[in-house]
């Protein structure tokens, strides 16, 4: 029987379990895919957390992002027959304790199946989708970014932050991104951050924008930490000024904000999922041709940190937990 | 020699002063008035207590809502001429401490002179500008609010809130109005208000929102209190709704926004003063001109709540501190 992980209670520490079961069938409207590789998101701690907004269900499948080849598909599915090269497009908002992907096999929606983009490995091609449209919605849909603007991308080796200065680049927007740790500023560099910012000093961070964008500020920032994080660069922050912020990486369940700082520069502040925009099948057509010719156009690449075989699924996701990934995190049946 | 209120220290206690001076004469750009009556301002209360997101001076003049009659006008002042009525528009951003109209007279920048409008007593002609452009420009420039939509005023008493309730009707908005004390609720209706909140109960208060818009929910929110008091209400509003905090009257110098529910409802967040627009002398003039014709056509009518007399200072910001009153507080010289 084929294994597949399962969350079994909450808590990383004692949720989860690698479980045999018998192969289920699509149902209406989903495929069944063999998995090739999976690639662990925030979002699945999350979700193990009951931190996520989609609520935990027990027992449940984990995981949202895959590579795979379609082996069986449901009833009313024509645009995606049996042998096809797929990958799955994250979204769990709906049965999330069926759609998981982590294991051998997986059932999904087959509308959340994109195309597995020609040219990337099995590992590169479970590593598209939640990075580079949760990049583009928040950039293009959300900050309405242009060529010219500057976009603070927080945690930046992160893989959404790895994502969202590739995309902020293929826009021709500037990029300040900013890491805990200085030995990742060459490699922010080399993914394309125009500057780095080493955030440990809290104190200069919003001097260092305002130096870094001649004055002018950032237009768009992008923050998986929040909390009381704000506070360190909102006074960085151009008039009009937008941030969104996705992830609760500071702690706690609310963001923080100054409400002088907001005032003085007329910056707003929105919390961000990649799911109320991959929910419009519109938006999300949208979204993955720009990052389809993005890729083969080679202004965006897939960036893989490290491969665990999915019986290690503990160190994965320990690993991840710990936060010092630069890329992606890939689970291999 | 005439009286003028003075702010002498930190915080309304010991930091009031009323003092005997020699008339000062108006620089460029600058028009003395004799002050006919000025209202108070939860503005004023923040400078005092060096809360406003304008530094407080010492010593310093404070106010920014007079009605009165020029007495002077200084170089460079060509549209206003001695004996003019006029009523002045808040903006003390550029040297309040010299620019305050709590007194006998004021030194005013010409270009913040609005026309006295006609038919208002000396009370009423003091009472328009801070209320009805605040209100306008949260509603019509950040909100962009549309007849038909809902607008939450919450604090529906204040005098922000009267005016955001007149202006909500006179754009075909419905309007929500909240207050802590049940004998306001029969005001409220007269003012405008669809309906009213008794906020007393916050747990029910974001269920009563969806009930009241037929589950729409509010489309934008004009809010006051801030603080923690965001996650009695985001839960009510409608999908891409604004919140605009103006105050924190739920104490602290940061709002606390409820990312599950944000991240739910793709609310966004923002600070407003109405400074930030009508230092824009295009959005100034739009503003002015609206709020004229509106009161010519009787759509909104200043509400004064009670007059003090000027040397009763300390019991008019003792009154307003209290935030019982049901409309504008007036020192009369």
């Amino acid at each position: 029987m084929p294994k597949v992980l399962h969350v079994i209670g909450e808590g990383l520490d004692n949720g989860l379990e690698l479980a045999d079961v018998s192969v289920a069938d699509p149902d209406k409207g989903e495929v069944r895919i063999k998995v090739s590789a999976s690639a662990l998101n925030q979002a699945d701690i999350l979700y193990i957390n009951s931190m996520h907004y989609t609520e935990l269900k027990l027992p449940s499948r984990i995981g949202s992002e895959a590579s795979g080849v379609v082996e069986a598909v449901g009833a009313g599915v024509s645009d995606i027959k049996v042998g096809d090269r797929v990958s799955t497009v994250p979204f769990f908002s709906t049965a999330p304790e069926r759609h998981g992907v982590h294991g051998e096999y997986a059932i999904v929606p087959a509308e959340f199946c994109a195309p597995w983009p020609e040219g990337l490995t099995e590992q590169e091609g479970c590593s598209v989708w939640m990075q580079y449209l949760t990049a583009y919605f928040s950039l293009k849909s959300l900050g309405e970014l242009k060529a010219g603007d500057t976009a603070l991308i927080i945690a930046g080796a992160s893989s959404a932050g790895i994502g969202a200065i590739q995309i902020a680049k293929s826009l021709g927007v500037n990029v300040v991104a900013t890491t805990r740790s200085a030995n990742k500023n060459e490699f922010l560099k080399n993914v394309g951050a125009d500057h780095v910012i080493n955030t440990t000093d809290e104190a200069s961070f919003h001097e260092q924008l305002q130096k870094m964008t001649g004055g002018k500020g950032v237009n768009f920032a992008f923050d998986p930490v929040a909390g009381s994080f704000l506070k360190a660069y909102t006074q960085g922050m151009a008039r009009d000024g937008k941030i969104a912020v996705y992830g609760m990486l500071g702690g706690g369940t609310d963001i923080v904000v100054p409400i002088l700082d907001v005032i003085r520069t007329r910056t707003s502040v929105h919390a961000y999922s990649m799911y109320n925009y991959v929910s419009d099948p519109d938006l999300r057509k949208e979204g993955i041709d720009y990052i389809c010719k993005a890729l083969e156009g080679g202004k965006i690449k897939p960036i893989v940190d490290r491969v665990f075989l999915l019986q290690d699924y503990k160190e994965a996701y320990a690993y991840m937990s710990k936060g010092s990934q630069c890329g992606k995190i890939i689970l291999q049946p």
